[in-house]
């Protein structure tokens, strides 16, 4: 039997019990108690140390509950093997500093990517995670259904209804943890076999997802009101990709012309679809909600993709993807075996969010937060007068600008840095081997406050229309 | 202006100005109140109401927040427009109830996909999401590092190195939702031009991810002591997927002299891969732990994935994989734009649980309360006698039965079921078209609770060697 020689310290603060545990843990993960040795009985060890039996008892039962030692009845207490304990200190470990700054980290930064996180609602989504994280709801930690769990996708289902006009069953919504994903697990679908029809510019994310994936991307003209689908009918492709409701990076609202035309394509035939990526529809600011497209005629090919993260926050990472009838036989068919990739907890903590009527609350708010920053920089952007035209605005996080100093967009970015100020590019949206004859602009209003706005667009004026400036 | 006619009832509990907020709110979603009409002004409806100024006011500055209505500087209050609000009500749908159910709900279940969540540590994982929920940490809900947090990806460098022997650079670990999801990106850095070597049986899932993203695989033979390396030889594979810790479902563990041999076969030419599934490495009851076949040599083309599906909960939706150099080089080039798939709040919580020390200690647990219960289904199986023969034992979440009356896999699950208990086939886990002559039965033990192992097991002997039964 192994002789305990500990020193208790009386005035350390720390309980008698717990320096007991405490060093006998550490003795056995130093391997100093070798495994399967027996331990001093509660009785003699407290005689040993001169201190009360339920102190050392309290020890043991502790190391005993987190698996050090065990019990032997009729025996006492033998040591667990050592093996199989692990032990998970922290070490120091450099960096790869190259993720993680590309050098302008101060400019003022008019980003179409983030959001404004000033106004999320913090302690209701903390007061509701905190409900959610019930020991009466263990069962949600262990698998759920792989779809998604069908009270929150019933949720969706309603949400969709009352403000995007979508019908669809619940059963048709598969969630997935982004668009990235979704978009994945589409291609999957197809079996790289469609061919995709995008417009160009578009959303180069999801281009490279459908390269990466395989599937054989086609680049059709986009007009002033939305994709030329005549376009899409010479260039023979099975699948289209689409924003309607606002296009990234143009900022397009697609008429309702080219609408009911592309729909007209998809019935042509069973095995056409229609992508229709709604990923800012909520923010609208002047003027009639957009409705979706496959608000239309709900029974069309058309899968739809909605995403929480501009709405709610961009690391929630949570979409949800309808698919038509057809497709999802499929998904059962082939996919059923994929997991779900949002955890339960999560989608439980976004289903009361939304149930409870604050996810319409923090929608409102948020459209008024983004309006004031909208007509701010819109008021901001009309002291340069005629020297500038304005598009895509009234919806979205982003507006697009064409600046009309005869600097070259490359030539625009580079002087807004010198001033200090980020801004971003149209042409890196254009697909590769595209067409990319135009230029302009995108500035995002989402995550950028509004004193810096309006300093921002002053700093602007300077580096573009500056005259000293332009002789450089 | 709009006539405002609401009853304020003092006795309902409900304050004043939320009554009034309430109702307008009311009045304006169902359009009763037009939009951009002018409510009437603080003073007035006060007056009108015979309330105090402040009530109005306060009811107002709701509507406002709420981005209902807006204030016009010198003119007053205004209705925003009704179209922009959305109004998320809940409505019922019936449940696709094939999805649901499939009528074995009331069977004694020796699953071998759940865990126990009995243990879960409840409330050190509430009171660490509160913590994390602060205020402070807002930044937490914006995008985060595409691969996963540094920070988090440093913890479980550590942890590998510590528990596994696994040295990595935190910057070679790629969060992912799932093993699904990162199985699927492995076949994305492969274009699906590499040949997987799968042993059959083997985990079902894995191999319908690679059929479903087009990844040609070749069966490969499996001998008592892991997979056939000169079969893999014979067959012109390019990359080998394994679980040598605890093969599932077979729970073979590789010897060394196998694992020295694929280490070998995989060095021999730098686009050979080997994926190590490590999938339920953290439990292992009896004799030492198994190291990781990544540890033996550790910048060997291996590529290495964990979860903690198994060790926290299924729920958690999170798992990780060591890429080797080449392949991480291949992942920043050409998929670097695809978004982290785990949210940023959850990765911070499970960091904060293997740093603080609770991982370690909630496996200590999980792996004594394991044991106790492996150790119980093989004291109620010696009662069979030589009429069973036990594998796959001492790791893991199950293990394997070979039953000697003459009945076949499908007549064993299926008296079982008659006698209300629910056992699982080895034969699902065969790969399509290989031979699957071997017949045995899958028993899990996680997450059936200790009595029902006593009582399934005797009903299992019932089912089985009841003279009567066995007449039918």
């Amino acid at each position: 039997m192994y002789e305990l020689t500990l020193c208790l310290d009386n005035k350390s603060g720390t309980p008698l019990y717990e320096q007991i545990y405490t060093y006998i843990k550490n003795e056995i993960k130093n391997g100093k108690i070798e495994c399967k040795s027996r331990l001093p009985s509660t009785r003699s060890l407290a005689e040993h140390l001169q201190i009360s039996r339920s102190t050392v008892d309290m020890a043991y039962t502790q190391l005993l509950s987190e698996g050090y030692i065990e019990s032997v009845p009729c025996k006492g207490y033998y040591v667990c093997e050592i093996s199989l304990l692990h032990d998970i200190s922290i070490a120091q470990y450099e960096t790869d500093g190259a993720e993680e700054e590309d050098g302008t980290d101060n400019l003022i930064d008019f980003t179409p990517y983030g959001v404004d996180l000033e106004y999320f609602p913090f302690n209701i989504w903390r007061k509701i995670t905190k409900n959610v994280l019930n020991e009466e709801n263990k069962d949600m930690f262990d698998i759920g259904n792989p779809m998604g769990d069908i009270v929150f996708r019933r949720t969706i289902c309603n949400y969709l209804f009352e403000a995007r006009n979508v019908h669809c069953r619940p059963e048709q919504i598969l969630i997935g943890a982004g668009n990235h994903y979704l978009l994945t697990i589409l291609c999957r679908l197809f079996n790289s076999e469609k061919t995709i029809a995008m417009e160009s510019p578009t959303y180069q994310k999801a281009y490279h997802i459908f390269k990466t994936n395989n599937c054989p991307v086609v680049t059709v003209n986009v007009e002033k009101d939305g994709i030329d689908v005549k376009d899409v009918i010479s260039k023979n492709a099975d699948v289209v990709y689409v924003m309607p409701s606002h296009h990234y990076p143009l900022g397009t609202v697609m008429s309702i012309g080219k609408r009911t035309e592309l729909i007209k394509w998809a019935n042509e035939n069973e095995e056409r679809y229609i992508i229709e990526d709604d990923y800012d529809s909520e923010f609208r600011y002047h003027g009639k909600t957009i409705p979706a497209l496959k608000g239309i005629q709900c029974n069309a090919n058309i899968i739809y993709i909605g995403t929480f993260s501009k709405s709610i926050a961009p690391a929630i990472r949570m979409s949800y993807m309808v698919l038509p009838e057809k497709l999802l036989e499929r998904y059962k068919k082939n996919m059923h075996f994929y997991s779900q990739t949002v955890s339960r907890i999560d989608q439980t903590v976004v289903n009361e969010f939304i149930s409870r009527g604050y996810f319409e609350r923090h929608l409102n708010k948020m459209r008024s937060v983004y309006r004031e920053k909208h007509d701010l920089i819109i008021a901001c952007l009309k002291d340069m007068g005629d020297m500038i035209q304005i598009s895509g605005e009234n919806a979205g996080l982003h507006l697009l600008l064409n600046v009309n100093n005869k600097m070259s967009e490359e030539k625009l970015i580079k002087s807004a840095k010198e001033q200090g100020v980020k801004v971003y590019g149209l042409s890196d949206n254009f697909i590769e081997g595209a067409n990319a004859d135009r230029q302009a602009i995108i500035l995002g209003f989402a995550q950028i406050n509004k004193n810096l706005i309006t300093e921002g667009i002053n700093l602007l004026k300077k580096a573009w229309f500056d005259a000293e400036r332009k002789d450089e």
